[in-house]
């Protein structure tokens, strides 16, 4: 029975597996030996009461990296796009323009409504993460003589997207949306939690490539390896407001330069992995698409992010499979009945890729042979 | 010169002019006669401090004709949908699922989010004002053993549905939404402002029509012809959360015997010319149908609003034709570039109608024949 | 028995009771004939679309009045104090001062802070009413350079202060916290709802007495006896942006003219008519002084509010007297365990003052033969 | 001349000066060498998407020490209050009742408002830091029947009390203010930043201490010296809830083990070097006494704070001390302009108290001096 000859073999494989391989996101990665060592020696003092050394250090470097004024460390993405959005819209009535699959709209918890009580108008995205320039300008209301439309104050982008494959926004769709926003009175917030993917991907330096935003959020702790925190970039004035917001939610923390040593280093040592990592997630891709039943669109594939389906024909169910690889140490992350997220980053290795294939292919054999044996 | 001799006579036709049609809105009625009368001679006490006897018999009389428990009279239609919400959604962290194009959404200011830091979670609306249940349920959200989502605790209809025509929500449709949320544990509203509108034209009794609502919200000064006011109608429970609310927004007011005894009279003596307030608008449809260079799409009149197309051969700008309309005593809504807003109501007659028609078709010979004098 | 005796002949006379005098509140009025006439013949217009011709008179007249450039009619009081805050503290992290014994503070069920976010900073009412300067100087906090504190951008005053007795504030007073307030760059509300009982009290014309305010509220259904409504004033960009927000909380309604008919009435007859409320509510001390067991300090009887308490040796329960009072016409208000407030208006006779207080005699013997019957 | 001498001395002594000793706060201790080395060593995970095997073990230890089920690291104190207020207030229109000095009330933005809407009232501070059971119970409001009262939900205790010279509120009166809040079914929240302090002062088992209370917020980074964070504590059910709002506030952070390393290190070895620093704290007071034109009280010295007076008499500014301190190392932290705050805490030695002692007499001194020099 050639089935049951194949499951045997695929469970005898997997038995021996001891290995872990973390694909749910590049969040997961962990501090390196260098940054450890950083923190252990970092120059500290209270951030709250004056200025930690090392985060002032770390501040600026980051402002200049991004070309802005000023930086700000705070302790999450979330905070960072909280703040941002509350620091654009601080007055009662404010309403911000934003994706209907951005981040900020799906998986902060509301929180720009629930704490911040800014509406949100939400425009679609394409599958390229952008939004049409015709539909964002039609959701922009300026409500002279009108007394029942709130004020639109803000436009987000979010650069690379996250929700839509992990691709680039361009330089060119940037600036233009910025324009959009000057022309209107707008201010433009980037949720560049993995701007670095993108300007690596795109061959733009990060600072070019968000020029015409207002504030700028990145994430320290995905790509970049830290293991905490995430930074607002904008003008003086933006990021005055931003200490003192941080402050009013609580992200206002004393001897920082601990996690600031750790971003210092993540930002010198790892911006320069990540196209290894968009290379990593490209194999991946193609290695997809050789699995009978899986499916994945390699030229929706830019950076490290790679959405692939599992084929309705393949009768294999989403859960299961991702069941069958966490028994076997592999995390991933369903985001549908249909699709599965896998996040590349540079503590997984090339090596990490191909045995990860051969564990998927492993398992959507055991799955097959099972609903056979049934 | 046909040309400047048409627009001669049109002109000499609409010096004539006197009349005043206002067709903005069926919020522009105003107090008949017997309304004036049941004010001055309303029963009244401090509804604040204790009940006004006139209020109280509105509200009764209200919450039978709805089929619910209990009402309340509010200022607006503005805030009995914000106070709705509000109830449904009184624990921090909630989402409502609105359709963007709801009245909610669009034309309230943001409130449930800038006063009441509710999130909103839109869905496109259908042509014909309803939402794809498909696309609702994958709107809901429920937070459990999720740390990143808002909880949804809310989905809102509007019937009939304003920015989509005027067009009604079935009570199959209605019914189907009310099982969804009662399948995921929410509850329903429905901005009903002009659900006696819908009523009538579908033939289906109102307290059935929101037969599966926790809240409805109706409006007393468009179509009623009341001076002031809506109504909540709810549970026991959901009334006795709003009243508080109400109060809490500024909405909790005195002798208010003198507003209801208004309300009293349009809700016996206007309900049962909603009929005819569709009837003119079909005739308006259908007249309009026959100017060229407008168009509107007869079989979307369901019930009192009409929207039509200045079509772009006919080089007529919206604004323009708008302001012509507005010297001669006709006053209208444009909606867009290409699109204008007529409402019918009973202090609209069947001669007005053709009045209009009449002024709307002398006005774009006037505006044509400008464009060609040129 | 003597006792047993009066405890009779009290039972008796109030049998014969059927008068009705509510005291509760002078919220309580009714509408005049003269009001009805107004509102029935009021000129009316869609006051969300444009603006009610009716509406345009009462508040450009009454802009007047208070020496403001604009004003605006409101729902209630509730939330033109409501708006006037949100207004003033339009930034998110504003505070603002109030008094602790303020209605803003006790009875508007926080509104302030739970739908506006506005952090209240209470400062200590003397019995008069007033705040020590130096306090509300010592609360003002410039939070630059510091990051924990929000940022004070208003004072808040009552006059008459219903809480501390409807005792006057004067315009000295006032002066020199809108002094303190322009020194420090702030704004000073007014929570007027009964400005014109302190304008007549104090002889002080009403704009001069609110000279130093940037916004005052005053209500139209207390002294004034309009059956719904409140007013504020202020400047025209104030006015302006309450007009917004004044629709974001539902409060914007459509053929409001036949309130203004009514308010307007009540502006013209009523105001006039204070100085008697005053006078019935001295003599009303005097009467109550005059009863055993009962106490009031007749000098803080200053407007139309009369605070009396129930002494401790009475053994008398307020609450008993209260009930007692209540089956016998006579409607008041307990305002803690040893005090009860009336309230003295234009529809309440010289007649009702002195047959009221007979009748609290008559309780307190009744009460008093009960305790000595058991 | 004897004055110019003793200046001179007195500068040259200061010259010499090189040491720093920073007595702002005990939020200025820096990480130990363990503490380092605990952090290099943590092993750590991604606690948003998972938990942190380091944070889950210092949680768990938190929770047993406390006396509660559960714990959650946040990254502040600030946020820890907010969050722990905005848990118990998680229903609109919501009040808690609080000490008017609290650190709540006057430090952290007034958050619980402009992020939280949350209500605030405020209640007298007693000169020990309690608040009158009395005015307490007078402050609670049950709003049914009564529709202009928010709901109290919460009573706020902080232990020790800052504002109030770092006194510690005692295990009775705690227990008496539960018991008040269970009366009337509300919660108890403790602001237990320096609890620790009180424990070790009071010589009351910290989990007997906070046993009343439903959640108690415990500073790391002050005392017991880690670097970054707090932590809360409180019932399963109320631990589920804050973890989602620290994540909405963007509380949630990635490997936090690093953090929690450090903070199980201040744990185990400086809980008992509390005592010493009360000490100290006794001997700086005692200290400040033997200067002219310093004053004490030292029986209000319960625990690290000391809060000494300048007298008018000596004419000294308390800015100018303070920059004369400053320019010596000394740093220290005004509180009026007549009263100065220092802070004691484990890595201030012994010689540092008698060294800062014989600067701040020098530093008194020269500033004599340099007045008579005048």
């Amino acid at each position: 029975m050639a089935i049951e000859k194949d499951l045997t073999i695929a469970k005898q494989n997997m038995k021996m597996v001891t290995r872990t391989v973390d694909l749910r996101s590049d969040t997961v990665t962990k501090p390196s030996e260098a940054m450890r060592a950083a923190m252990v020696n970092a120059d500290v003092d209270d951030d709250v009461l004056g200025a930690d050394p090392t985060a002032v250090r770390f501040e600026e470097e980051m402002a200049r990296t991004m070309g802005k004024e000023a930086a700000l460390f705070v302790p999450s993405g979330t905070m960072g796009n909280l703040i941002s959005v509350l620091v654009h819209c601080d007055v009662r009535g404010s309403e911000v323009i934003l994706g209907e699959n951005s981040h900020i709209n799906i998986y902060e918890n509301g929180g720009i409504s629930t704490v911040g009580g800014v509406h949100s108008r939400t425009v679609k995205n394409n599958e390229d993460g952008t939004m049409d320039i015709g539909l964002i300008e039609a959701a922009i209301r300026h409500p002279e003589g009108e007394l029942y439309y709130p004020t639109t104050r803000l436009i987000c982008l979010e650069n690379t997207h996250a929700n839509c494959g992990g691709r680039c926004i361009s330089v060119e769709y940037t600036d233009e949306v910025g324009e959009l926003a000057k022309k209107h009175g707008l201010k433009l917030h980037i949720d560049g939690a993995r701007i670095f993917n993108a300007s690596i991907a795109l061959g733009v330096p990060v600072h070019r490539l968000v020029q015409a935003a207002d504030s700028v959020s990145v994430c320290l702790s995905k790509g970049l390896g830290a293991p905490v925190g995430s930074v607002i970039v904008g003008s003086t004035t933006f990021i005055a407001k931003a200490k003192r917001l941080r402050k009013t939610l609580g992200g206002g923390m004393r001897q920082i330069g601990i996690l600031c040593a750790a971003a210092l280093v993540g930002l010198h040592e790892n911006v320069s992995k990540l196209e290894g990592d968009h290379r990593k997630a490209k194999t991946f891709a193609d290695g997809l698409n050789q699995i009978k039943g899986l499916r994945v669109d390699s030229s929706t594939v830019e950076t490290n992010l790679v959405f692939f389906d599992v084929l309705k024909s393949s009768n294999i169910v989403v859960y299961e499979l991702c069941k069958v690889l966490e028994e076997n140490g592999i995390l991933v992350m369903p985001v549908s009945s249909s699709s599965i997220r896998i996040v590349l980053h540079h503590q997984i290795s090339e090596s990490d890729v191909h045995y990860t294939l051969s564990s998927i292919q492993q398992a959507m054999i055991q799955l097959k042979a099972e609903q056979n044996g049934k």
